[in-house]
């Protein structure tokens, strides 16, 4: 087990700072480890992964073999089948294996350093907490939770335990995504005015929990439209004032509990307007686009796994080499813990899109736009 | 002179049927000539320039020489010198040579079948009036004019005098917007269901009459904004009932009268939902995508003088080969009036798009939802 680290106090100020710092210690492209605590040479954090769906079995396990600083060393899953398989596939031994009733004695187990939470979204609170609780440091699936409140429960949990709480935000470790923060921030076109950002997929079965309310909290915007939420916050660097949104649902079937499509509209302090879109109906929604004063840039994809590109006015176009964002974000929280300092993507940042969110649901509710204070 | 027309009454039901019968007349690709009144072969009707600024200068005469039914046959100007200029270049008589308090004499000059009324916005409807009750036809750029008000005053005195008023929907007429509109209602990659639009442009010279609401009515979205409201309106063939819009300014000294940027969300019957964005202070906004259940299609740039261009989610381009817009307008309306039918674009064309982004202001201005009956 690593000691205490200092609490991250959620003020704006420190909030900041904590961007900033994280800015500063992340390199643009590529990954490259920093100094590792001299008393602990070598030494991997264990993960133990909740939930293992598709997320996990194809995205998560399969990145934590290519991180330096993390192995899997634990799973909890509801499903015995499941562990059964996954046990013979990543040679973990019994005293590692948990499900949602015995996930409580995580405490007694030294080999796991970090919970990484993959469950539908309304349960990452009851698992972040338990986690916290049994003394591990906790990595979240976006969306954080499905209120605000609850986001603030985990938040608590955690700093009451001394253990950090970091959002499974990946895109901040990837390099294009890093390329645009870095040309918006430094204004190579000038002061950005206009945001274009959107993501969307056309769902297939009609059965899974992203469809239910009670379990995803809501629908695309929770799910992937997060992302352009996330794209517009980390380009403009600034969050956002005043919301209006309007949903759409064509098939009353399919989206009972939640929306099909959803656009929304951000205005940011600077002036600066986003202009969103998410949908569960159609692909081919999955970029975005930064227009300033001299000119443009924009990834699209911007979002997937893979394949992040973009273009800019000047004819150059983005295409930094791809790393796996599951092992940047997994590694940079490793880095984190080892180090002592916070994590560039903590709680704070889920709850500040949970806001954003919970206005936006508003607003779709209300007809009326809404501020944020 | 032409014999008076059949009235055109301008209910949602005659409305949808002119619509419906230009779509069929209208070739999508090149421009092939119905037969013409046989009591007239080869007449070229008289056009009148009302204003002559540089969309007159730049495109429209220009254009004039391009077309096979139309000919320049008279201006109206306010300013000599230019009178003068272009008389010597187009070599128009003297009697065809008018300035705004003259206007009223077109009446007796039987060169003269249609005026085309290019002045700044907010005299749209003195100029159209005024031709209407000289017994001519009116073609009237876009936006039609500053209010719903003034529009339903043109369409009626162009109705009382028994004359045809089009507006300048030039687009109506480009090959590729009209394959864009094949594509959405023949339904091939499916129904709609979002549609991105958007136009805008940087503004140079802060003194022109685009910045001064008195005579444009607005910023952005009355002058280029409307080309994106259009590609939503052809390109669903529907009518919005639901208008979200926000606006933000940053510089408050040039846009001291006129909105900077706005964006709106238009929700349309079928549930399809438009999310749009106008700005004078970013270039590169300039395009519309459609995405529709089984895949997506779009141009880019869409709405300039030439250059049309674009592309659909099957990996095929769409590149028709270009035709000269305002010539192809020009042609157009001359055969309704030969031929007695009503212009694909009349007047309640231009009103709708005037009672919708009144809307949009409206929701600016209150922060609300605004519903169109």
């Amino acid at each position: 087990m690593l000691p205490e680290m200092p609490l991250l106090h959620a003020t704006r100020r420190n909030f900041l700072k904590t961007a900033t710092m994280a800015a500063a210690c992340l390199p643009l492209a590529g990954w490259l480890p920093r100094t590792l605590r001299a008393a602990e040479p070598g030494r991997k954090l264990g993960f133990a992964l909740v939930g293992l769906g598709s997320l996990s079995t194809h995205q998560i396990a399969p990145a934590l073999l290519n991180t330096r600083y993390c192995r899997l060393a634990g799973i909890v899953t509801g499903t015995p089948a499941k562990a059964k398989r996954w046990q013979a596939q990543y040679n973990l031994p019994d005293k590692s294996i948990y499900n949602y009733e015995t996930m409580d004695r995580l405490a007694d187990n030294p080999d796991i350093d970090v919970v990484y939470v993959v469950t539908p979204n309304a349960l990452h609170a009851e698992h972040t907490i338990k986690a916290a609780q049994a003394g591990k440091h906790v990595l979240c699936e976006k969306p954080m939770e499905v209120s605000s409140e609850k986001c603030q429960q985990m938040i608590d949990a955690c700093r009451k335990a001394g253990r950090q709480l970091a959002i499974g935000y990946r895109l901040h470790f990837e390099p294009n995504n890093r390329e645009c923060v870095r040309l918006a921030r430094e204004k190579v076109f000038g002061g950005l005015k206009i945001i274009q950002a959107g993501f969307g997929f056309k769902i297939g079965d009609a059965r899974q929990w992203r469809l239910r309310k009670a379990l995803s909290g809501g629908g695309p915007l929770m799910d992937v439209g997060i992302y352009a939420l996330q794209a517009t916050r980390y380009l403009t660097g600034e969050e956002p004032l005043l919301i209006s949104a309007t949903s759409t649902t064509t098939d009353h079937l399919k989206f009972a509990e939640v929306e099909e499509s959803l656009v929304w509209q951000a205005t940011f302090p600077s002036g600066i307007i986003a202009n969103c879109s998410t949908t569960y109906s159609v692909g081919g929604i999955k970029g975005y686009r930064a227009y300033a004063e001299n000119g443009w840039f924009g990834l699209d994809p911007a979002y997937e796994y893979t394949g992040q590109k973009g273009l800019r006015s000047d004819g150059q176009t983005i295409a930094l080499p791809p790393v796996d964002h599951f092992a940047a974000q997994m590694d940079n929280f490793a880095q984190c813990i080892f180090e002592n300092r916070p994590t560039p993507v903590p709680g704070e940042e889920g709850l500040r899109d949970l806001r954003v969110m919970t206005a936006i649901y508003e607003s779709v509710r209300t007809g009326k736009t809404v501020k944020l204070g």
